[in-house]
């Protein structure tokens, strides 16, 4: 039976697995990417793991090729290049070590183009041509479709939706600017913001209670979920921002839908209601009721992991040997 | 000889040409679309330019098909609706009627996608993949080309680079909503700009002359190049706001190149020049240094005028017949 290999990697996890042409695991395997000292570390990992795989896969399964996602990726050039989460130096040749290492294509994209693949071959985005899924984790990630194919620009850098300006006197960015997106749209935004919300307020709540190491997204998700009003405010304001720059989003591409996954999005209503009512009122009058606001259909875990996979079975032109 | 028919569509002309598949213009007319008391009387004068235009082009010459650009085109129907710079009912069957006169193929386009298509086809976007241009008239029209293709989104209203929102308290636009980019950079945005300056500063400045009414783009060009203060702000602080904006498109798209054109871009150096400044300033470290600002090869008349020509020639998917 004919398999891809499908690599996820993330700053905590590097997930794997062999899935077939239809988007179906057959089995998988993780270690941690955030053990690792060194790049050496991290590819005997992942070899061993890929033996692991493949020895209790059987002497039936037959792989076709590899697909990986990781942050930082470059597409046009096969490498990962200043990842801030990885014990990587500064380029890593991922593609040029896998091939050296196994006779096959391998193919590598951005993590949040991996979850995009995924959604759009194997999820809730399966015949859309046109739509973009944000990625709400520590940062925000992000895809675009257009036409049925993913934009990547003349450089590869395209959609990098978590660096548009929403304020230009707004909050600092890692990125070393003001007022990305991501620095109100993410689960650290959303911190941000009820650590902003506590300065200005004078409402009890739970989360005052939390250092500013120690606050999480699902901490001040909980607190919404039991009423804590300074919560609701946080997630309120996080939508609020959200739809309105899911307007800018569009007015440029005109999507059928947008799709929100990553930790963040799991908190549904509490993120999706002032989104969604944010964008119907910031939206042009010719877009108003006819943008579809939806969660990834696939979750967290393996819409990335499907997408990989699917680089394989598309032959998208990212495929290299 | 086989030529194709342009037609662009203005608030104020209606220009239509000869073109060949070169891109040369053989012969060309206009006529005052705002002389014209309904879509009737457009269609009649329009009908008797065409056949001026191939009389004086003689027997010799073979019309292969129509292409045509006009604001508030609807390219998924062929409609022109609600334009409202156009003597138009809500609606009107633009390609239908064109069709029914002619027995040959019709295509229609946005205004703005029209100069995209001439900068693609005969200007100096020529071999570009993936680039943006900006028409900066009365408001802002934009079109994007992405891997070769113009995109169009689900609707046919991608590209709404006019609508998109710099600032959410921002001035007042005439889409009923705030902010919006072409509030501040267009024609009427830099005029804006100057009455805002001017109530702001006490500097003295030959713009204190003009009501709202009287002042021009044009006019404060004059006076910012003879040196007056507060023209040179208004140029400065409209093209400060226009890199910023082109700093998110290079997040979106990552072009290779930008392009202005129309009347504001004729101011040339007075607004390039903090433009790009502003734009390297709020860049992305790795698109840092590696987008063109350009201006259009066509100038304002032609590029519109050619792109719709050069629909004929592609056979784009709007044609129909």
């Amino acid at each position: 039976m004919k398999f891809a290999l499908g690599i996820d990697i993330g700053g905590t996890t590097t997930k794997i697995a062999l899935v077939d042409e239809a988007g179906q695991i057959a089995n998988r395997k993780f270690f941690y990417t955030s053990k690792q000292k060194s790049e050496n570390d991290f590819f005997e990992s992942l070899f061993v793991s890929i033996s692991e795989l493949m020895e209790e896969a059987g002497s039936e399964a037959h792989l076709t090729g590899i697909g990986a996602g990781a942050p930082s990726a470059n597409e046009r050039e096969g490498t990962i290049e200043n990842a801030a989460n990885l014990p990587f130096s500064p380029k890593v040749d991922f593609v040029k070590v896998l091939t050296s290492k196994y006779d096959l294509p391998v193919s590598l994209v951005k993590d949040s183009n991996a979850s995009t693949l995924g959604e759009l071959n194997y999820g809730a985005a399966k015949g859309m041509k046109n739509f973009i899924l944000l990625t709400l984790g520590t940062g925000l990630g992000c895809g675009v479709v257009v036409d049925g194919n993913l934009i990547s620009g003349r450089g590869g850098h395209a959609s990098e939706a978590g660096h548009v300006c929403v304020n230009k006197f707004g909050r600092e960015c890692g990125c070393g600017r003001k007022g990305c997106l991501e620095t109100y749209v993410s689960a650290t935004g959303l911190k941000r913001t009820a650590f902003k919300l506590m300065a200005n307020s004078m409402a009890e709540s739970s989360l005052r209670n939390y250092s500013y190491e120690n606050m999480t997204a699902k901490a001040i998700a909980q607190a919404a979920n039991a009423g804590d009003v300074l919560a609701l405010q946080a997630f309120d304001y996080t939508g609020e921002t959200l739809g309105r720059a899911m307007a800018d989003m569009a007015a440029w591409f005109d999507p059928e839908a947008i799709f929100l996954s990553g930790g963040l999005a799991a908190a549904g209503e509490l993120l999706f209601q002032p989104a969604a009512k944010s964008m119907e009122f910031y939206l042009l009058d010719f877009y108003k009721g006819k943008i579809k606001l939806l969660p990834s259909a696939l979750g967290v875990n393996d819409a990335a992991l499907l997408g990989t996979a699917s680089l394989v079975w598309q032959g998208l032109p990212t495929i290299r040997k």
